[in-house]
C-alpha cells in the first residue's frame, strides 16, 4: 500500500499542502496522496484528534496518515511515527494521535534520523521538512525502526466528557457544513434509556433514526454516521437556528 | 477506465469526502479519484444538476460520476446506478441526474444488492455506505446488472425556464468565485435576434464575445464556457455590484 | 514524470477545475494531477507569481506547472509553454511566470499549434480549451517545439520592493489561514544588521527564530518557510490583531 492521507489546519488557500505533495512525489512518485481536510480549526488538537478518529479506519490497512496540527512547531515537541491498529501515523507528538494510540499500539518511533529529513530544516514548517519526507520514505517500504528510536513516553490526551451518576457533561466538538453539531458524546456513554439532552434552552428526550423525522426547524438528536451524538435539523442548519458554536456545553441528564 | 469523480455538498472542512475516498481505495486501490467540487449549496439539487451537466462530458467515456446531494437520505428514496451518454452515474434518485438521463439513457439500476454495500448501513451517510462502495466495485469491472434490478420509473426534473412568446423567464442558478451570474438560459433558447435582458433595474441588449469588451463596472451578457447565459463584469464582481443572489429572476424580452 | 500541478484563481466551489482535470485525463489517463491552490485572489497576478515561486521547486524535475490567473482571457495576450529551471510551465503570458523565467530560462514557446487545443475554443476559458490539453499532451512526452514557435518577447514583471539607502519599502503580498502576513521582503534584501520594521504603528527590531518565542498577541518578525519576511503572532492571528490586509505597506528602516 502506498496511500498517504493528508490532514492539516493549513487551509486550501495556501501552497503549504501543495509543497508537501511535491516533497512526497519527489521521493515516491507512485504515492497515492489523498486530501482529507485542511480546514481543521487553527491549532485545534482536539478537533483534529476527533476527525482523525472518524476517518482513519476507512482506509486500507497499512495506509499512512500524515496529520499536521502543530502549534508547537519550533519548540521541543517531538516528531513521531506511530504503528497502531494496522496503520501508520506521522506528525507531531502533541496528543493528536490519542485515539489510534489507544486502539492497539504497536510502537512509537521518535523521528530523530535526519537522513530522512529535507536537507534544510525550518523552524516553522516541519510538515514539509520532516513529516512529508518521512511519510514518503515510509511509503517506499523503509522500516519504521530506521527513522529513529522507539519511545515509551508520548503525549495522549483525555477528550472524553465527564460522566457522573447524574448524566454526561459534553460539548460541541465540530460543526459541519450543514450546521450539524457534533458532540463528544458516544453512543456507548448513553447507558441509561431514560434521559434528556439539554443544549441552550432546548430539551430533547429521544434519539431519531434519521434527519427525515424532524419537523421544520426542530432540533433532533441523532447518532451521526461515526457514532457521536449530533444535534441536527431536517433540511435546516442547527448551528444557525440555536446560534451554537464549538465548545458549547451539551448535557445529558438521566431521568429516574 | 477506473476514474471516479466526486461531487457533493459536503464541503471541504469535514472528513465525509475523505471517508468516501478511503472506502473506494479499500475496494479498488487503483481507482483514480477526482474531486470536482464539494461546495454545492446544501441540498440544492438544481444547482448540482446544472453543474453536473456542465462537467461530466469532459471526462473519458466510461468514467463513473458519483454525486451526493441527498436531502432525502434516510427516507424511501432509492439509490441508483445510471448508464447514459457513455458514462456511469451513481447516487440518489432525486432528479440530480436529470440531464445525463435525458441525453441518451441506456439503463437505470436500483442499488438493491446489499453485498456491494458496506456491512453496516447508517441512515445518514449513504455516500459512504452505499454509493462509494458501489462506484468502487463498478470501477473494478463488475457488471451494472449485478447491483440490482433495472427500473423504469425514476425521478427527472424540469429545470428549464418558462419560455413564452414574449420572452424567457429565467433565474440565476449559480454564482462563481468571480461573481459571474450563471443563469438557466441556454443559447438555443435565444431564438429571437432582438431582445433585451433584464436583471434588477439593468437592461442589456447585446451579447458580448469576451469579458474584455466591458467598461469598468459595466454588466455584460455573455455565453459562458458551458453555453449558459452569464452576466459578468470585466475585472469586477457582478454579484457584488448589483447585489445578486442565486434565485434572482433574469428576464429576456423579445423586441418586435 | 507525468505530474501536472494546477494553480488557479477559480475557487473550489465551481466545476472549472474539475473540467480541466477531465480534459487532462481524457488525453493522458495516467497523468498525476496535483491541486496546489485554487484560491489565488481573483486576477491577482502578483500573488500568483509569489506563490508559484514558493512551491514549484519542491516537485520532481520535469513536472508541469499549469497556472491560470488570467484576467486577459479573450484579449490578445498569448498562451505560452516555458521550459526553465528544469520544469515546464503552461499558462498565459502575463507575468505570472516571472520568477521561474528569471531562474534559468531555456525557451518559451507560443501555443499557436491548434491541433493541441480542444476542438472548440471559447473566449472565456482557455484553461480548459488550451492550457489543460497542452499540458496533457506535454505529459505524454510530446516535444515542446511541436506546440508552436519559440518567442523572444514575453512579459516579465518586477515584483521586488523598492530598496534605498534608508531601507526597504515593502508590502503584504499574501495572508495565510493563520493570519500570518507574508511580505515581498526577502532575507537577502536585509543587508543591514541594525533595522526596524514598521507596520501600521508597530516597530519590531529583531527577527525571531520561531513563532514560539512570542508573547501573547505580540507581533513577531520571522523569515517564513520560503524565505520571505513574515509578521506573525504565536498562537494568534496577526492579520486580525493589527487589522492588516494584502497591499498594506511594510517598511524596513536601517539604523545608523
Amino acid at each position: 500500500v502506498n496511500i498517504i492521507t493528508l490532514t492539516t489546519d493549513f487551509g486550501n488557500g495556501d501552497i503549504y499542502v501543495g509543497v508537501m505533495k511535491g516533497v512526497i512525489l519527489s521521493i515516491n512518485p507512485n504515492a497515492t496522496i489523498v486530501d482529507i481536510t485542511h480546514d481543521i480549526s487553527p491549532h485545534n488538537i482536539k478537533e483534529g484528534a476527533f476527525l482523525l478518529n472518524d476517518f482513519y479506519r476507512y482506509f486500507p490497512k497499512g495506509s499512512i496518515h500524515l496529520v499536521v496540527v502543530d502549534p508547537g512547531v519550533g519548540s521541543e515537541r517531538k516528531g513521531i511515527l506511530i504503528e497502531s491498529d494496522g496503520y501508520f501515523f506521522v506528525g507531531p507528538d502533541n496528543g493528536i494521535f490519542t485515539y489510534p494510540i489507544k486502539k492497539g499500539l504497536k510502537k512509537i518511533i521518535e523521528l530523530s534520523n535526519k537522513s530522512y529529513y529535507l536537507n534544510e530544516i525550518s523552524s516553522t514548517f516541519h510538515g514539509r521538512d520532516i513529516f512529508a519526507p518521512v511519510a514518503a520514505h515510509l511509503s517506499l517500504g523503509i522500516e519504521p525502526d530506521k527513522f529513529g528510536n522507539e519511545i515509551k513516553e508520548y503525549k495522549i490526551l483525555n477528550f472524553d466528557p465527564e460522566i457522573s451518576e447524574n448524566g454526561i457533561n459534553g460539548e460541541i466538538i465540530h460543526i459541519d457544513k450543514f450546521g450539524n453539531l457534533i458532540t463528544d458524546i458516544k453512543k456507548e456513554f448513553m447507558v441509561n434509556k431514560d434521559f434528556e439532552i439539554l443544549i441552550k434552552d432546548i430539551k430533547i428526550d429521544n434519539i431519531s433514526e434519521s434527519y427525515f423525522e424532524g419537523k421544520e426547524k426542530e432540533i433532533l438528536a441523532i447518532f451521526g454516521s461515526s457514532g457521536w451524538l449530533e444535534l441536527s435539523v431536517n433540511m435546516g442548519n442547527a448551528a444557525d437556528i440555536i446560534d451554537a458554536k464549538v465548545g458549547d456545553r451539551v448535557l445529558v441528564r438521566w431521568k429516574k
